[in-house]
């Protein structure tokens, strides 16, 4: 009763259900269901969140449940478990599972090899269409997609692909080498899974096969994992925008998030004593007139924020090749013009406001035309960094926002300070 | 010879290829596709390039080429052309399609509506699997997958689901009925598409069916269009991090990017003024003790950069559904732990570095207990802001980093000069 309601749902949902059982109801869950259908809910429970579900299996059980997993999540799985504990599994498992997995295992994480599996359809040239969708049949529970299928020669080369709409399609004598495509859009093994997913969006593919360096097709990616990729990737951008190391998970302890954060901060915190050291060299500017200092956090506040969004807009157009499209001095080109415009606005605006609330135009001035030349370096320097950091082939998203911010504290200092060190007079007895 | 080398490409490689020829070419190649192919191409034209192509096509060759591109990319398309233009390709156009077409061009922006293809195969319950496969291969050329067929009853409603690969499986002799699956995942039409875009990535589907309110079967949501509803969405949280408010794209104009930026740094220049005169409320202060302000950038910049941090970490936790599982008293909790262990290694680097530099025990402290105040405080800011604009019902990817920056620049003055101007006698006499 309870088996029958609860297989009817979609793994994912059985898998929530499970999730929020006492290990008592899940003891008998797993006595319920066979290791095929437990090895369903498990492909769709959170990868963090796995280990306890495998301890409190037994050994044998919990292997086979490996075994009927596609090879990909299998491999995922046993990513997150203790060496030991795979290494029994691989033991007790049926040893064509075991051999697979533990090809699997070697490939390098966010890479092609990380993330594909091994279920595909392989047909053969010299088939007919009947004979190939009667294999098509044979293979479909286990495979990981039936919708395409790959064509390999002798040397199990990749030679062409086919859909299943091409299939259906065919007449049943005609023979796959006459349907299938010869111009199949494959990746290399150690492809990045950032570049993969791009190319999954471009081509509007549902798999994408993976073959080595001779073109021998050793799995296929499909497109719920490249969602995850995605996901994964975008996570891990938006974080490193906000200065975070290492993706930052809410499950985390206070520990293990202080972690994460204290790298940048440290450095940060240096970064933030050069600008205290250079300030400290205009303590003869800053003595004589003390209200200096009270737009210091507005200008570098100002500075900072144009850095940031500046920094965005390059490193969203590197990530998604619009910049290769226009070029790095159209960007820059681009980018002193916002920087020439929107420091224009802003400092007319506090220009003013400062002239009326302080009495004092050559302040007024002073800070008005600060904020006009930090605006323009710090957008500059903004699409700049990141640019500089793609062509020395560094990730360009691990350019942070706090880093842009605390570099371009560091130029609207010596803009502002500079000025005013140079216009004392005026200051003083203007 | 050119048509049949072109057409081997892939759409998108076509596409590419396209874009970079001169409009006289460009014209060559209109003549010798049918509409049916440039439809192909033009669907794999970046939306914002496409306008200039089809105002140089005549209007009976755009409206073809439109009725034969899938209906979802004919309405990205007419959204980005001219009204009277759309208006007259409709006119032209072969009824049915036109039809589709402006019952599409209703739905809101982001909305399951406005993503949505008509394209889909519909079965009927009391079939045949013969007859329906027998229907499927005259529908396929023209539907957006045949991977998933929709069963509907007499009134149109959504009633049950096959898979192609339920259908390949299955005997020739056997009813849809006994085969289809009536749980059914379906999205009302008014649907988000970001929380389409979750469900599609949780329960790995190829298609979601889109219904009204009656349950009726209004069209299909398809994987290629979520990935680009992925992206689009990680770009616009990646953005509005960065305090851009709108998706900035680098085929901007200075002034349009200008524009998108402006709003959230004028917002920013009066926060910024109000710090200014927030530390102008101490003037006394910074007078006896000038070298107070050489620290300000420090502190007001950890305090924007630990609470960027932790702003990031909260809008992720929120959109993925992490906060969710956790509640948000541990998630404030865990912040501020955070916070306290961060606050406590920067604070006590920072009083060292300090005292050492400077000679100040008293000038140390003063510093280095105010960043860990500072911490703290602006790691709760962080996390606080954005739960509270989630239980306001607002975005809280809206909460810009530049925001709280500002927001902790305002805190972390009032800290330092709070406390320095309570210890003043420390300061000068210590
Ligand atoms: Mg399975
Ligand atoms: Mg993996
Ligand atoms: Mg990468
Ligand atoms: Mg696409
Ligand atoms: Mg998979
Ligand atoms: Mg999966
Ligand atoms: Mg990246
Ligand atoms: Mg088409
Ligand atoms: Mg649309
Ligand atoms: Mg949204
Ligand atoms: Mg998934
Ligand atoms: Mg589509
Ligand atoms: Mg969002």
């Amino acid at each position: 009763q309870f088996r029958a309601e609860f297989l009817e749902l979609h793994p994912y949902d059985q898998a929530k259900i499970f999730e929020t059982q006492s290990e008592q109801v899940r003891q008998q869950i797993y006595s319920y269901l066979a290791s095929e259908e437990i090895a369903d809910v498990m492909e769709n429970i959170d990868i963090e969140d796995i280990e306890p579900f495998f301890t409190e299996m037994t050994t044998a059980f919990a292997a086979n449940v490996l075994a009927e997993m596609s090879t990909d999540d299998a491999v995922d799985i046993l990513n997150q478990l203790d060496k030991n504990k795979v290494a029994s599994y691989l033991t007790i498992m049926e040893k064509e599972a075991a051999e697979e997995i533990k090809q699997l295992l070697h490939y390098e994480e966010k890479t092609a090899g990380s993330i594909m599996t091994t279920e595909f359809v392989v047909l053969n040239a010299n088939q007919t269409i009947k004979e190939a969708m009667k294999h098509l049949r044979k293979e479909a529970p286990d495979a990981e997609t039936i919708y395409y299928t790959y064509v390999i020669d002798n040397q199990k080369r990749l030679v062409g692909v086919l859909s299943l709409r091409d299939l259906i399609i065919a007449e049943g004598d005609w023979l796959i080498s006459d349907v299938m495509s010869e111009r199949v859009v494959s990746v290399p093994v150690g492809e990045d899974q950032e570049d993969i997913a791009k190319m999954m969006r471009d081509y509007d593919f549902l798999a994408l096969p993976v073959v080595d360096f001779q073109d021998h097709l050793l799995g296929i990616i499909t497109v719920d994992d490249i969602m995850d990729v995605m996901q994964e990737e975008a996570s891990d951008d938006y974080s490193k925008l906000a200065g975070i190391s290492d993706v930052d998970s809410p499950d985390d302890s206070a520990i293990a998030s202080a972690k994460k954060r204290l790298p940048w901060l440290i450095i940060l915190l240096f970064l933030g004593l050069l600008t205290a050291s250079l300030i400290g060299r205009f303590e003869d500017t800053l003595d004589q007139v003390a209200i200096l200092a009270i737009f210091i956090p507005l200008i570098g506040g100002m500075a900072g924020n144009t850095g940031t969004q500046a920094l965005a807009v390059a490193v969203r157009g590197i990530a998604t090749g619009e910049f290769e499209k226009q070029g790095k001095w159209k960007m820059i080109a681009r980018e002193a013009g916002t920087g020439l415009i929107t420091g224009l606005c802003c400092g007319t605006v506090i220009t003013l406001v400062v002239y009326i609330w302080q009495g004092d135009i050559f302040l007024g001035l002073l800070v008005g035309i600060s904020i006009m030349a930090t605006l323009i370096v710090a957008t500059i320097a903004g699409s700049l960094i990141p640019i500089m950091m793609h062509r020395l082939n560094i990730d360009p998203a691990v350019a942070s926002g706090p880093f842009i911010t605390t570099i371009n504290d560091i130029i609207s200092v010596l803009i502002y300070f500079g000025m005013a060190t140079a216009f004392m007079n005026l200051l003083i007895h203007g």
